[in-house]
């Protein structure tokens, strides 16, 4: 890419960093945009996030995440959407549009009842959230994590899904090392055209170092970064592009040499 | 299942043992069914390994492995041929008329090239393999093996490269580890119908203890096997159904102990 107007810290890229932290170095390199956990938004407090972000000037691309529709039992069901109405007057407080769904967990073997809760999920979540000005985008996580994370793992799930609400309401986000493997990849992206509410880069590593923690940074791995960028952008979506790396050496190494790294290799390899 | 007279032992299940071992593990446990590895053919001998399968009484499911069409430049396109037309004849020799495909790798990050070339390696390899009786198998791998083994990564993409040759000369191999996961796994199946060549089971482990080794024993995981087992059967196969655990606790772990765990868990979970 031409420049980093675009690009967003995600903040589980520097673990480590708390919000003060994550803002301070967003603002020492010029990076406009910041994609905050809610975790690490509690242990600032709510309205501190905010006014923190506000004052450096940043924008707030997402908060990750509301999602994990799945559950036994009613009162655990309502547990589930009690968090997801909170998630979403979290994401108004910071002043994002987005708050990221991860769509699980699986219940056991029943793969298919634990699909039926995610859409049920949505669709009850997606007024409540359009009556706050929050989109929701459903992310589609490696088929790896049907296990124990996320039963909806392509994009065209994921699409299927989001088209029983409108564009307005409900989008998918695509991350790059979540969906880059799918023969399909191509076609869906067309069909995303209007629904794409985030894009998240980082790599895919050989051989992959873990499951969860094994991501790489942008050009490090087996992505064509730069073919997705220009797909995405041809669906329709010129938003902020996070950077969302979990990678233990990343988690260990100095926060401003990695947001330095992540400027170098945006240009070079995205 | 109520009855074991299907089940066949791929022989990579129990990793330390020669084609011998494994011929006399099959006959000792009452086990009509062997999977065999050409790597460990070639250590027996390929004449010596058909005669020991046949004086056993026991039936050769299918060989293990052609495939890796995909390869950078002319003569290394040409050894990849000649490879798999071996492959081919030791099938044939073998007495087993399915030749399992691994189809990748990839090369760098283009997937979609590395797909024509496998496409075109299985036009080629289709009609030989014809005239030796031998049916070409295409599995499609889980996709987190995408960027290292196999760009071919759902069934639908498998059945799709299958269906521009005769369901007599090409067809699927189901693997419960590689597709489980899939929302369209339940309509590719029903597409499939003609196609399967094999059915390979095992489990998915919670939490995954390795990529590559990291495989259950049926029962232990969370794959709907039975349910899966039915449905390839609604599809038309009826044909021998290969444990293949790629475990390393059961590599360690004394053959004949692992037969009679196969024995057990394929009645209660498959």
């Amino acid at each position: 890419m031409a420049d980093l107007g675009r690009i967003s810290l995600n903040q589980i890229t520097i673990n480590r960093w708390s919000v003060a932290e994550a803002v301070e170095g967003c603002a020492r390199h010029g990076i406009g945009w910041i994609g905050l956990w809610r975790d690490k938004v509690a242990d600032c407090g709510l309205s501190k996030s905010a006014r923190l972000v506000r004052d450096a000037g940043l924008r707030v691309s997402s908060l990750c995440r509301g999602g994990f529709f799945a559950a036994h039992g009613v009162a655990a069901l309502e547990a589930r959407r009690d968090d997801n109405r909170r998630a979403v007057d979290e994401a108004a407080a910071l002043g994002t549009d987005v708050l990221v769904l991860v769509c699980g967990p699986p219940l056991g073997r029943d793969l298919d009842g634990a699909r039926r809760m995610v859409a049920e999920g949505i669709a009850d979540l997606a007024p409540y959230a359009a009556a706050a000005g929050v989109k929701l985008g459903i992310e589609p996580l490696h088929p790896m994590f049907a296990a124990e994370r996320s039963v909806i793992v392509t994009l065209a799930e994921a699409l299927t899904l989001a088209e029983t609400s409108s564009p307005d309401q409900v989008g998918v986000i695509v991350d790059a090392y979540h969906v880059w493997w799918d023969p399909e990849l191509w076609i869906q992206l067309r069909r995303a055209t209007g629904r794409i509410v985030g894009f998240h880069v980082s790599d895919w590593l050989v051989p992959l170092p873990d499951l969860l923690l094994g991501r790489g940074m942008m050009g490090d791995g087996t992505v064509d970064l730069l073919r997705l960028r220009l797909a995405v952008e041809a669906a329709g979506y010129l938003g902020p592009i996070e950077v969302e790396i979990f990678n233990q050496a990343i988690w260990d190494a100095p926060g401003d040499e990695i947001l330095a790294l992540i400027k170098e290799r945006s240009l070079a390899a995205v």
